[in-house]
């Protein structure tokens, strides 16, 4: 059986901070002998739990990558126990050409998992993650924001499980988040995504997504910098006091919250992020993009609730997800979603 | 002499309500005889001033193609006096494309006036504006916004003139345009733009920054359609009612405003648009995309004011724009800069 | 096992005629939650024979495209019984893009079957067609011309097959096509052909090659329309007078027919498509691309015959099949090829 | 004043026969001491006048590169009298690549004249054009084809001047040439022409339009072979018997002769290219890229006529010249147009 | 099973010497029946054993193709006994390209091995010389230099292998090369490399790194048919006196030969190829590509020695092989490395 | 008149050293207020002559820039007399693409004097140098090499100008160098050069060819950090004792000395750089690419001399300079070229 090439340069199993890279060999065009070297903090505290914390699974959404170089310098060995590792650029070749995939390969890190340890760079990057890094975490939480084509609400997700206890400890993770916004989901095309290959192997798993558009801002920022410290105090890894906040629960009971394109155009919208809906509201408008005289195409909300998430380049193709709604339950502070 | 050889598809000088194209013959690999059709809509009604209002003069701005299709339909030709020409796509390829500048030619149309009848594309699209219907226009309205790059608090804008009458009928449109904020510019680099080419033959012009990102939202559009209306009304060529709201005036008396990144990296916002910030502030920090385990580069507020404008994506080069900060004024509902 | 992750926005199985979408979701850079949609019509009445149709298997053949959109438009569910399936732009993405092969994967559907569900883009095409719509179907009609880079005199074609009452239903078929040209076919490499995958389930399997330089005239269009008609009736799915017309037979009986470029350079053809030629006739002349004053290199007719098929562009690369020749037999009305 | 950099490795005063190349010095990333070398081949015996033979004035045109391959390789120079100058790759470039304009620079060589000696490639091109060899020349033939994307009927083609002996002696020569069809145009938009520019010079001048689609068929070859040598023979340089052959003289009267695409979409093509039609008659239907279920866009005839040419791709673009329709004249084998 | 489709236009078997090609069809876009040409030369003279000599199995490695396109002109049949199978440009698309790998699939034909005959095009290549070229040799000579990105010491190289006596025999094998450097390898990462291919079937195996940069030298090109010629001698096919030439053993004991980058920058070399360093050396200084003002980064020698290869162009990435520093040993014209 | 848009960020009239960049605006779709930030280091004592050093005028040639950054460190301010000016990288973008011209406007910064305030990046990049930089200067160094396409001889040269005192004077300059050749050049096609630029102010200016392909070696690097010190102490700018060294004197006394390819193919060089051949001596064959089993074409000497240049690419194009023979002249210390 062929053994995945990457090396990590830091050592996972010493006290204290270590900095260093996953080092994957890409020989190519630009560099015969030349790797990928895809940062990573290592910072272990004696016996205890392992939490691994991922940015940039998505090259485009950066609200993980900046909250994780924060934590990995401001979090001191003596801080915690146990061991948190850190990945603030997952798909590092994306991330620094600021595209959701990869540039080499095409291919969508998300939807690579397990991956192979002879496939293309990304199939090998997600084959580390499946075999080496997730196996020794015991909390796992993946930041995703809406890249540079969606914008969300901020919310943390925890899926529906078959196990009850594990559904459980995550949504007591997703919890101690304490995102604006909280998420049940049931993924229907799980296919191929971290998510399912985390929780795969009974972890506790949290996900986001934070904003969008290819930017973060100072209020998602800092919402993901909470979040994740929140994550690490829940697992008790980090010793230090909670910073507990509002949640609204959400819900997408059916596929009737999507709201898909059904030709190309100009987007005009009619509702933004948060603002509630009624069915059969306009949400947004589609105008021609060739020419003026023609009336716009009217998109109308299938269902009543909160705009959740909406399409977010000014320009809009047939099939694109042009916005989704949510039912918002009441806010709770402990959030359970039933 | 060479003539520009773009034509209209439809007339300028009839009443009534014409859609059409601004023609422009284009020979290349994929059309031995093809042509970049600029949409265009005429709406006349007898004698009176006339209106020119163009958006996408940078392709990937949305808020004035959103606005000007929604007036192309509104306004009928029974509401107005004079005339108003409306080109929702002015930079019809870039537009196309998303992007700033042309894909033909990689050229800024906002550079390249007064263009050349027989430059490239877009000095073309340039010089049919400059001499074919910017003279016929007595008010000028183009809409920008920050695209892809940058990101604005929604504001109009007049700029300094040395013709005092012309600076104050230039003010009063702007005044009525009724954006959230209002701005007083003294271009400093102004070769090329379509401003100063306005400007240079005597007509009002009222310019904006509504958002950014390369998306519109709901408000903005909202903005921008209102602003749009309101400077018809001004003009004495839309009857109807005018719709004020209150603006604060802004101010960037230096070049200390500009905050210009000193190297690359990941951008962790600490200020969000329209928070105040006072000198000194750190208003972000900027990590290095290729590692961890090293302080991030702070930058701080070169002045106090308010956050105006920002770098959008998630990463920065060296010399591009980080951060503007502006001086708030009182909020005057008369709106006078002085 | 993974499913295909394909949903048709139509019914299958409702009477009436339904214009919908086979939806592939298809998450890249620019569009996170977006998807490939390929246009679908299903016309249903009642029960009886079902017929699938399609074209732009590759993306640059045009006949197909054109004549199924007529057929979509023209056909009413109460002019038949049973049900057509129309499909025609079979590989959208290289349909869109005017290419052979599908810009998102640079694969060529018809090398792709059986697919795979979890493969690229166009393997996920690919499996579709095999797991879902081909097994619904009885008889099914493939489109093909020469695209871009080849010509061929109009023929429709059947397969020899291991099964004589197969073979013989799908040569009554193309002889009801009543092409200009019909020509039986042993395929040497049909690894991954949706012909052989059609056929081995088996399946009434009509193709074509009915003109190419990646256009249609008039003419291969009205054959194309014609000749689909005609194996509706044929089915007795369509209840018309079919149009009858008569057919040259052709026969490739050995690899001698296929005359392949030994070295690169401009063409300079010699004889046209329909033409005959005797063994040892010059039939085209090439050119150095780089410079005068050399002799062209000149290649003669491997075989007498017709010349059935040409390399179209101007220039030729080593190894391009530069023409074809075939047997033409003589003209029946019945077109059975022994 | 700068000298134009392009030098020819063959001598343009000495009898014989000499193949060699334009020499245009090009410095670039693949390299530093390059050059762009366009095959030459002159011809010379003694004194007399001189002809100037193009072809790939558009680099996707063949039936010009064909035809002077073989008479640089045919015409021993003891055969003329004076001097034949070949160049059948004028835009050398754009040849190689198969594209109508030049790779290098994305110009197209037919607008750039006069062009400049310190202009980009293209424009150097046509410099030495305008300023060397044109100027060397009695007679100058210049062999068109549609390319790509257009087809035409083949035509020789004279051009309207203000010298009324001038334009005789086109005629007359375009007469000798004796295509299937010829045609007296009116350009309208001649700025920036090889045509425009050796008229100017007041030289006697052909030109073609010889088919299309980016291929030669062995038809069109022969057509312009002959019609070369007709030339040559007219011109009293070349001693041998001329080839005629009877010629349909078209006209295209007006404006409307042009027909163009207001839509983008799949063509179907309705009539063929030398078939006639009466006015209102449908020419072409133009479906939906991206869905079945719409009815098609019609075209109809704006005159009566022949279809004299025709967009080429199955694909179009709104603004893209759909089809020409010309006016037939009675066949005369004198071809005088009035 | 899938056979592959690669077939030879020469014959294996025949006495002579037969130049050719191995012919893979490959339908692309811009060549719907057209193929990828391998050219290959077959010599043959009786029994005898088999030589397999490749080039450009990275298509930007130039002595092999020199040295092989030279055997292949110069060697006539009756020199030897036996065969040789020269194949100059085995991954031939990227050899025309000038790249590593090939520009069709991106794959490194020297991590590709076995291949397969359903796979990419380079795939193909693999699976053809693993499952017929290959079994029909003896001896299996792979020429290879440092390409575009790394420059080497002229070396020939045998791996160390489990087998004693076929690890003998290649040493024999390279001591008959007589490369200025002899080195004994044990690869690390040997999944999918045309050596261990090779290697696994129990063939005598020599493969080389003879400089690099993307060019030849006449000394490199020199030592490259020197060293071919002796290796046919010494195999018995060749009758003719061997060239012995000194030839210094190189050993690479450990890891820390390899230097890599840790950051990105501009490269000043301190050592040359072939000079000494000491432990602790510095060998090369990075300095920031985007300012002055900072120190450059140091590199120091983790061992002493040779500096046997080098990063070669004037950047770097973080991760690229910065040097490899070998252990000379005494030179002996025995060059057995124990 | 248009300003040139060029702002320098450090002052040039103020002691001491200081590090910054030339900022040019550059709006582009990835930045709409970017800007190119041209690295900058300006050392200044009091009053005295002002040098100005640049390097990577090509992109693609690294020992200007590897010495420009160690003088830009080690020379303090207190160890001159007068300014240095260094700009490392002249033309910025195109020494980050690692490419000959500008990725932004494909221009030959060499070749685009004395540029254009207002035309593209590249030109306005030698608009600023032109009209503020060189009429600072006193002395002017301009590091060359050959790039990734040639290698040369590392030479200093002085050209042959009209005014002999300043023609003396670059001589004296050059030979302070003291490279291990000296030239004197003839610039044929002088147009657009920064050289000429330079001289015709009346500077003194020195160039150099140091190398080539794409890299700087531990030796070339060397030749060019002590070429510059010689230099400034020359000019009396720095105070330190100059190290001599002996330089051959080269020549090429006509155009015979450039060799050109005259078709494609694989390049397999006879003779290295400083070796010596007679008139008529093979210095080059060229193989076909596409085959084998054809003879090469052998390029000869068409002068004795040495080999002072040559092509460095494994493959060349029809046109490329395959070679340059010079004469050297006998080894003078002083080094005067008559």
């Amino acid at each position: 059986m062929t053994t995945n090439p990457i090396r990590a340069t830091v050592p996972f199993d010493e006290d204290g901070k270590h900095h260093g890279f996953l080092r994957l060999p890409h020989s190519r065009n630009e560099s015969a002998w030349g790797a990928i070297m895809i940062p990573i903090t290592v910072i272990r505290n004696g016996a205890g739990p392992t939490a691994l914390l991922t940015g940039a699974n998505h090259g485009d959404e950066y609200e993980g990558p900046v909250a994780l170089q924060s934590l990995a310098q401001d979090i001191a060995p003596e801080q915690i126990t146990g061991r948190v590792i850190i990945v603030p650029y997952m798909n590092y070749p994306a991330f620094r050409a600021g595209t959701r995939v990869s540039p080499i390969d095409n291919v969508n890190l998300n939807r690579a998992f397990p991956g192979a340890p002879d496939g293309t760079a990304t199939q090998k990057i997600a084959n580390y993650f499946n075999d080496v890094l997730v196996p020794m975490a015991d909390v796992v939480l993946d930041f995703h924001s809406g890249g540079r084509t969606l914008d969300f609400l901020p919310f943390a997700c925890a899926h529906y499980l078959d196990s009850a206890v594990q559904q459980e400890a995550c949504i007591a993770a997703v919890r101690a988040f304490a995102a604006p916004y909280t998420l049940m989901l049931r993924e229907i095309d799980s296919v191929g995504m971290y998510d399912t290959a985390v929780e795969a192997q009974g972890k506790v798993f949290v996900t986001t997504e934070l904003g969008g558009g290819g930017t973060a801002t100072a209020r998602s920022a800092r919402i993901a910098l909470r979040g994740a410290r929140n994550v690490l105090i829940h697992a008790r890894i980090l010793a230090a006091a909670p910073e507990p906040a509002d949640s609204v629960m959400l819900d997408m009971p059916s596929d009737d919250c999507y709201h898909f394109a059904t030709s190309e155009g100009l987007v005009e919208p009619l509702v933004d992020l948060g603002e509630e809906v009624a069915k059969g509201d306009p949400i947004a408008r589609v105008w021609p993009a060739d020419r003026t005289g023609l009336d716009p195409l009217v998109y109308t909300a299938q269902r009543s609730g909160l705009l959740a998430a909406r399409h977010f380049p000014g320009l809009i193709q047939t099939g694109d997800c042009l916005a989704v709604i949510a039912t918002a339950m009441a806010t709770r502070t402990d959030g359970h979603p039933a």
